[in-house]
Parts: C-alpha cells; sequence; structure tokens
C-alpha cells in the first residue's frame, strides 16, 4: 500500500464517504448544483461591516421535493471548506475528485435525513470559493476577480443571503436549521435572526463566540498564508496558490481537529525514513500533514480561507442583541445542541453553555476519539442522534 | 496601561520572576555563567547520528557549592528555549533583559532547592544558543557559524556532553535530576544512559516519547521557518533572523503551551480595534501571540530552533534500549513524575504510564488553568513537591 493511500483510507472524509456511497440503496444520486441570484443593483445586499454588493449569485443543492403546505425544508449549513454537496455525487464538482457530499451518509431516502419526506437544501456560504460570489469570484465591476477588494462579511452575512435564497425558492418556514462547526455558527444565527421562520435547530460542535484560543489558530493560518511570497498581496494569478502557505495552515487546522489520542493511535512515532537530515520528512505524521495540505491548496482559495477565518472569529452570537443569556432565552424553538468529547477546539463546555441557555434543548453528547472532525466521521451515531430529534418534531 | 504592558504582565515569565525576585532574601544573586571545554580534536563527541564534534565547549552555572563527600549535587535541565540562567541574575544574558533564570522561585537559599545544602548545576544544552556550541557558534574550520552544517543531535547527545562537564566538575554522583518539557526528557534519558550517576529524578510534563500531535506541532512550526525567504536555507546574515518564520513558529508553539481556560480568561474576545481591514490585528489574543513571536526572536536563535524541535521529536526513552516496560523497571531509583491537568501537549496520560512502569516513582498531579507551560508558573505548588521529594531522600 503506498503511502498516499494508508493517508486516504484513514480518518479521509473522501474514502469515508466513498465507502458509504458503494450501499447499493439509500443514496440521493447524481445531483446538479444549481445557481440563484440573490442581489442585484437594484436590491443589493448590504453587509454588517458596511460593503455593499451588487451582484451575489448562490450555488445551492436539494434533495427530495418541496411538499404542498411548504413545511417540509431542512435547512443545512456547511463548515469552513465544505460546499453546497452535502450529499449525492456530482462528477463535475470545481476542482474535487468524483466523491459523494459532506453528509451523505445522512441524507438520503430512509436515511436520518430523509429525503422522501424532507425537502434538504444546502448552498455555498456567502464569500465561499464553491460557486458563491466570494473573493474568488469576477468582480463585474472590473472583470478581474475580487481577492482582497471583496467586503469584509460575518456569519451573520451569510444567514441573510441563505434567507433571500430560501425567498426566492419559496421557502418561508424552516422545519430545521442543521450544521456543525462553521455551519454550527450559521445555524445559531438563523434562530436569532429569522426565529419566525426556524422551527427548530441543530447546533453541532460550535459555542455561542470563538474563543481566544480558536481565533489564535485562525490568526496563525492566516499569517501562514499572508507570509507566503507567493500569496503576492492576495494578488496571485488565477490557476496558482500561495502553496506553502495555505498548506501550513490547513497542517494547523488538522491538528486542531483531530485530538492527541486519535494522532498518536493512527500514527504513533511511525517513520517515513530514517534519514539524517535536518528537515527531510522523518515521521508518517509529517507526511499525512504535508499531504493534507496539498489535497485542501487543490480545492480551496486562500483569500477564501482569510475571509472566512475572519468571518469565524468575528463570530459572537450575542453581538449588538444584548446579553447572552437574554439571547438564548428568546431562542425558544425545540434545539438540538451536540458536542464531541475529544473535541479541544470547541470544546464540550461550550456546548453546556448553549444548552444551559435555551429554554428548549437537548444535549447530546458524541462519543469519539477523532476530535472536532468527528461531525464529519460519526456518523452512526449522528444518524441516531438527528432522527429521534427529527421525529420528535412530528 | 499599554498594550506591551498588559502582556508582560500576565502569565509572563519575566515579569512574574521579576516578583519573585523582589523578595528580599532567598535569592542566589548575581551569577556569572562559566564555560568548560568537555569535546576536544583528541576527544572528539560522537553523535547518535553519527557525526563528530572536535570542540564542544559547554555554558553552565552553579548554586550552592559541592560538599567534601560530593554528594549534594543536583542538575538541573532546561525546556526548548531556556538556558544555564535557572537561578539568579546577570545582566549580560545575551538578547535577555535583566531577569531572574527560569527557576528562580525554587532555588536559593532556604528554598524548595536550597542552596545551602545542594549544589545545583545548570547548563545551556548542546545545540543550544545559549552559550554551548550549537548551530549559531561559530565552527573552528570554516570560523563561520555552522548554521546547517551542524550535525544532527538528539536528547541522548544533549545528556552525554552534560556527563561530561560533571566528569570536569568533579561530579560523579547526582541527588537528583530535574526538569520538565525538554529538561524532562533529558532527565529520563540521564536516569537511563546513566543509573549509576543518578539517585533519582523529577520529570515534568514529559512523557515516554513525543507524541504525533507534539511532532506534528514542531513540524508545523519548523515548516513556518523554513518557508520565510529571510531564512535564506538557513544562511540568514548573522544579527538577522527569519523574524515572521520563527514568530509564527513562536505563535504555534504558544497555543499549545496555554490552554483553551487560560487564554479565555485572559483575552476571550478582547479587541484591539474595529478596523474593517481584513488582515490587521482584531483581538487581543493576535497582539499577543505576535508579541510574544517578536519576543522569541529577539532571544533565540531560528536555526537552533530546527534542532531543538528535532531533537525533542526524535525522543523515545525505549530507542535502542528494548521494550518501553523492561527500560522503566530498569530505573529503580526513586522518582517524583509530576503531571499537569491543563496540559494539551504532554498530557496526564504521559505521566501516568511513566509512573505505572516505573517501580519506585510517586505521581504528583500540579492544579492550574496555565496548560503545559505551568511548570514555569505554578511556584508554589511545584516548591511544595519537590520540597517533599528531596527531603524524602535524606
Amino acid at each position: 500500500m503506498t503511502r498516499t493511500l494508508i493517508h486516504e483510507t484513514w480518518g479521509d472524509h473522501a474514502a469515508l464517504l466513498a465507502r458509504s456511497a458503494s450501499a447499493p440503496s439509500g443514496s440521493v444520486g447524481v445531483v446538479q448544483p444549481q445557481v440563484a441570484v440573490v442581489a442585484t443593483p437594484d436590491d443589493p445586499l448590504r453587509l454588517e461591516y458596511g460593503g455593499v454588493l451588487e451582484h451575489v449569485s448562490v450555488t445551492y443543492e436539494t434533495y427530495g421535493e418541496l411538499n404542498a403546505a411548504r413545511d417540509n425544508a431542512v435547512l443545512l449549513c456547511h463548515a469552513l471548506t465544505g460546499s453546497a454537496q452535502a450529499a449525492g455525487v456530482h462528477p463535475s464538482a470545481p476542482g474535487q475528485r468524483e466523491v459523494p457530499g459532506w453528509w451523505d451518509p445522512l441524507i438520503g431516502p430512509g436515511k436520518a435525513i430523509d429525503t422522501r419526506t424532507h425537502f434538504v437544501l444546502c448552498s455555498n456560504v456567502l464569500g465561499g470559493c464553491y460557486g458563491t460570489t466570494g473573493p474568488s469570484s469576477v468582480d463585474p465591476a472590473t472583470g478581474a476577480p475580487y481577492r482582497l477588494a471583496f467586503p469584509r462579511y460575518t456569519v451573520r452575512d451569510m444567514v441573510a443571503v441563505q434567507r433571500r435564497l430560501l425567498g426566492t425558492l419559496g421557502v418561508e418556514s424552516l422545519k430545521a436549521v442543521i450544521g456543525g462547526s462553521m455551519g454550527g455558527m450559521q445555524v445559531l444565527e438563523w434562530a436569532a435572526s429569522y426565529p419566525e421562520c426556524v422551527r427548530s435547530f441543530v447546533a453541532i460542535a460550535v459555542g455561542a463566540r470563538h474563543s481566544a484560543w480558536a481565533i489564535g489558530l485562525n490568526e496563525v493560518a492566516r499569517r501562514a498564508i499572508t507570509s507566503d511570497p507567493a500569496w503576492m498581496g492576495g494578488d496571485y494569478p488565477v490557476g496558482t496558490q500561495p502553496e506553502a502557505g495555505l498548506g501550513l495552515a490547513r497542517a494547523v487546522a488538522m491538528l486542531s481537529y483531530r485530538s492527541v489520542e486519535s494522532l498518536e493511535a493512527k500514527f504513533g512515532r511511525e517513520r517515513v525514513s530514517q534519514t539524517r537530515e535536518l528537515l527531510a520528512p522523518s515521521f508518517e505524521i509529517e507526511s499525512y500533514l504535508a499531504y493534507q495540505g496539498v489535497k485542501l491548496v487543490r480545492r480551496f482559495d486562500a483569500n477564501t480561507y482569510l475571509y472566512l477565518t475572519r468571518a469565524m472569529d468575528d463570530f459572537d452570537l450575542a453581538e449588538g442583541r444584548g446579553r447572552l443569556k437574554d439571547v438564548l432565552k428568546r431562542l425558544t424553538m425545540p434545539a438540538l445542541v451536540m458536542g464531541i468529547d475529544s473535541d479541544v477546539l470547541y470544546p464540550e463546555r461550550e456546548q453546556r453553555e448553549l444548552v444551559a441557555g435555551l429554554p428548549n434543548a437537548e444535549y447530546a453528547r458524541v462519543r469519539s476519539p477523532h476530535g472536532h472532525d468527528a461531525f464529519l466521521i460519526e456518523f452512526p451515531q449522528l444518524a441516531a442522534r438527528l432522527r429521534r430529534f427529527l421525529a420528535s418534531l412530528e
């Protein structure tokens, strides 16, 4: 087995999903992403930081059918480097292999989020690089990518864009809004910004605000990118990337997404060589981190990484809304909050704080050695919790 | 209070020590570092990786007096960016402010490591940059700094150099060998390499081998340095540093030395500005990490950081000695192993593994919110444990 294959087959999202998709039934099949225009010069999008976007298009996917009562919609919110492709396959995904969506094992006919009874919707976030207007999109005013000229945006802005998208689709009420990590931030913002639309929500591996430690890790990642001369002040040519910087940013992130125990169990002190060279890779873990960096460089825009990590750092549910305690008290819809026992990035303490403040929330612990990433790995546990919660809403 | 002062006065080693040193008594006072030559062309040092050094000088300090029986010596081993200055002050320390040594509150007349009854010794490690021969030293063969031409060395090599130093001082038996973090690795190597010299040892916040997670963090730090164009393949001119890279390496390390809780309690979401600029510092934690980077750049050589982190990653007590279980079983001298309850870098699991395998060891938990760095912060707890352990040896 080559080294690459070893990495592919451990805790690797693509590999896990590929196994899941080989199941004979339950898949939503081949999905064609769709695009909606949600801001125009006549109806521009005004951002929290003051920027204005006169052109915003959103790439999204849907699975299942909206029912006649228009009350069976479930909105999924993706994490930092995710996309609208939550389920199914679409061979033409930009820069991606032909792999199923990031939550494919949970979405489909008969699965936990059952597409026979639900209309499931997922869109690439505002400022992303998977088809929704963002830093790598062409600015119609200049004909060139926005790059750092793109205005700064927040999680609240992402949610405002999703609200507009739902309007174009005729969806005014959501049975549930569901997401983990940065997706969980969107979930909480949805509940606080549009409580009249949100009948329930599921927030996974997220807190009410980004912690100093999480901000610090994101700042290290940003500095890794901006310190790379190939970043060129954000003006790297189309088709290139600041590879060293973005790869390094990903390595830092991967260490925080996993746990000491899971990396130890998988890699321990396995060596890739017995070299005397100071700087040659010595250990499997080094090779693994390098490999994860290369993978991200192939599929994710470096400037977008800067913007999205800023949006995460700015995330504070209570910002401009009063005391957190009072903000949470107003979110009276049923809620499921899930935490992961080995998550060091968004530790369970943060989810327990949410549950303690929400009037109608239950807590579910995901037991996993895999750290934060467990929300993309521990599908059986997630499925059981989601299935029960969605059933309780009937 | 300026921002710099805020950073100085929180968990800042120098500030903590300055407060401790202002106590009217118990200080070892002004100490003059000394230098010993421990390898010459006639008696070269052969390293584990095969390199040979024909010139090795060691900078060391001593506190207290060696008794007539020559049996009251205590060896202290410093951590990654530490120096021989464990106690007292010496205004001429290269690049340092006039601050007391890194364990000053624990060493002195009447303190936990009582210099009225002990002869305390601490040396800068082989390959360091505080006076012992290392990558920033001048290679006598070329008249220029070794830089990356310095041979790769291990923790075992560091300990071999300390053994030679003790020989020159006429010390053949150590009452105790004591250290934390990379210092703790040296402690364990001492016990395994020279059990006939080591009558007891104290290993703090360390495990029997470097974990995959810790290796990964060090690798990220090395890549941050070597990705900086100012590193120049290791050939940055004397008097310069790859500032961005070394600063970034330090930021990553600082996040692992502290805990989520301690950074949250201190910085939370305090902002330094309300800027709309994407890349301007927004939060106190960003400013703090940048400040810590600048501080390290002023005092620590970047190439040395590469070598020392490699030595830590290579650390595996059992390497070449058989099964860890059997290696530990042979270390029959009294031992005190201390762990820190909030240490994410060398979690208590690692210290418990040591204690479980050592036939004559006791475990002591340091309770602290400060993470790994607690071994340089929680002086009252450390003092109580050390005092009791040393007394038990009488």
